[in-house]
């Protein structure tokens, strides 16, 4: 493995000679190494190094795994309604994100626990605010799309630090709320991984 | 492979017979089996199937994954708090869940995200409830050790749906709080796993 990788393409002929080998006495070694898919050969360029390593599959799994797969069905409220409906709502549906949608339901913008758990620290009158004046507000919400790779999805749950993401799907008017992707989601995927390789 | 997995324990010798090929032939592939873990050897007794199977790595590798390693610092109030100064303290670490402890610094009892914002609906003063009347209190708080495995603790949030789970250390007096493991730290290990296998 370690010829090939440094020296690849090399041929069985040129291996065997620095392992001081026949050909012949080396020949069912390269073949279980193509076999297996650790080794790639070409007719009359040789072997080469196919990258493929120990593991692969979990990145090979994990790629497989898309956002649709994990997705949860979205809460969504409308613009309008007050900060102390959409808590309710919240509890209604026990989950920790709404997602707001305008009359024609094009999402605009997201609620988390946080914005109202801060809101309500204000001393306010809960029931006479509307939402969409504490809402994080579209362009600024991060969304995802259903048949993304749910790594790339994780990845901006972490970064950028926010519970849940839309899914949406695309049109020309605006963004229709499609799914919900939670850090619960991810971790469902995470248990998921080790069941499926347990058997 | 086939072989050995359907008449095991068997020698090389008999293993040979069946593929008509003399034991010399078979030795290296079989040595290649043995050292890639798929077959076992034993003197005097010939090859068994080990059980490993191509993924079985994604397995091996999740189960030593441990709390300890994804853990996050815990954010820790006493009982006597007001709910004010608990969500308070919950901006100021940027932390979705609450730790509640004694004099002794024992742990008593956890305040989580939706706890605080069940209770701002109530329309009371949330500077004069002191924390320990609405937490979720001993015994009835799922916690975890530093040395399980990781995924024995994401079974834990997913299956008492919960965000936080402290990670402890048992003394005879009560539990003593050293860390802190969410749905986040769990993400984290999720894209771990992906990272640790991409080069």
């Amino acid at each position: 493995m370690q010829i090939v990788k440094g020296n690849g393409p090399i041929t069985g002929e040129q291996i065997a000679e620095r392992l001081h080998l026949t050909r012949a006495t080396l020949r069912p070694d390269l073949a279980i190494l193509t076999m297996a898919g650790f080794l790639d050969a070409r007719p009359r360029v040789g072997y080469f190094y196919s990258g493929k390593k120990p593991g692969q599959d979990i990145s090979e799994t994990m790629n497989n795994m898309k956002v649709g797969d994990f997705q949860s069905i979205p809460v969504v409220v409308r613009e309008d309604v007050s900060v102390y409906d959409a808590i309710s709502q919240m509890f209604l549906d026990d989950v920790g994100t709404l997602f707001v949608v305008d009359k024609k339901s094009f999402l605009t913008g997201v609620l988390s626990r946080k914005d109202l758990l801060r809101t309500s620290l204000g001393n306010q009158d809960l029931s006479t605010i509307p939402v969409h004046i504490i809402m994080t507000r579209m362009p600024n919400v991060t969304f995802c799309f259903k048949n993304e790779p749910l790594i790339q999805a994780a990845h901006r749950l972490i970064n950028q630090q926010i519970d849940a993401l839309p899914v949406v799907i695309e049109q020309p008017e605006g963004l229709k709320v499609i799914g919900r992707l939670t850090k619960t989601n991810i971790t469902r995927a995470f248990l998921s991984l080790s069941e499926s390789h347990e058997l």
